[in-house]
């Protein structure tokens, strides 16, 4: 069995990541989407491990101390990380891995684990990521102006990842996505055993 | 439009590689496989243009003084290479260009174009390559240990190729240069216009 591989996708907000996501994972079983630890109180509707890992912050500090995350970051007084464990097992059983997370937790990842592929999913255009920030209605224009130039300083970085997917339509971004995950897996590298047999 | 991109895709005698080419080019639309020039006759039912482009010695002579193959070899008295004006040509117009080229064309090919991408298509084991080397009876049980021979040396060279598709089933080794193909038009820097542009 060929284990699997870790995908770090990242894309500024409203460029309609989490739909391409949903739809990529429609489209591949699998695929272990993975869940962050968080030390902010669940909400309505929230599950332990479905959507957070729910740890008080002593058990947080106790993991970034065993050096238990790819990646943390403190956020309005709240941690959030990406546990280790959990991407382990999941590429052990031959899983591959999809972690949602942006660029400086994308730089943390790789920093520790070299082989990850990083994956930046871009809007069409600028003018078309505003018109899909506004047209959401989540925030107000000031709020959408700060999301945009958040998004500009991100995309600085863009060029550093590996691939780079424009969602211009769902379909195009999902079949792209679908390639290099497949693609990937057909690094000599991956086939160190087949090849070896030979 | 975005460029093509030049793919070379090599393999052992008997891996099954034109059936699998066969199959990409009726999925994958848009590319251009490259024909060869060679010096040697024309046979009864092959066309100039279409399994080879026919030259005379001087021709494919002068063709080399000007730097016109990307690459080239001698083989029992007969020239071959790929001259570069219709792989230019087809990548300007967008087409993505297969090279059905082995190990040392491939060395030429990618010293003077490094951008191009290697793929080597392999059987599941030697056992399998040997069964189908020995099923399609076109060769006697001494041609085919030296077909075997040649295919191990090949081999050797075959983890510095970028992707490494097994051909297990037909349908598994195009889906996955299919993947490749759609994957490497996704690198950052065949997207620069678009970068740049954000």
């Amino acid at each position: 069995m060929q284990k699997g591989k870790t995908f770090i996708i990242s894309g500024p907000s409203g460029v309609g990541k989490s739909t391409v996501l949903k739809s990529l994972l429609e489209r591949r079983k699998n695929v272990y989407f993975s869940v962050s630890a968080t030390t902010r109180a669940p909400r309505d509707g929230e599950t332990d491990g479905v959507h957070y890992h729910f740890l008080d912050v002593d058990t947080f500090r106790s993991w970034i101390a065993r050096d238990e995350f790819l990646e943390y970051a403190e956020y309005v007084g709240n941690f959030y990380g990406t546990p280790k464990k959990f991407v382990d097992a999941a590429m052990e059983e031959g899983k591959d891995v999809i972690l949602d997370i942006e660029v400086q937790g994308a730089i943390q990842v790789c920093s520790k684990r070299p082989d990850t592929v990083r994956i930046f999913i871009a809007p069409p255009s600028w003018e078309e990521l505003e018109r899909r920030l506004t047209e959401r209605g989540t925030d107000d224009p000031d709020k959408v102006q700060k999301r945009l130039l958040r998004a500009k300083v991100e995309f600085q970085t863009a060029h550093t990842y590996d691939y780079f997917v424009i969602n211009d339509t769902v379909e195009n971004a999902v079949n792209e996505l679908d390639a290099i995950m497949t693609a990937e897996h057909c690094k000599p590298q991956e086939r160190m055993e087949i090849i070896s047999q030979q």
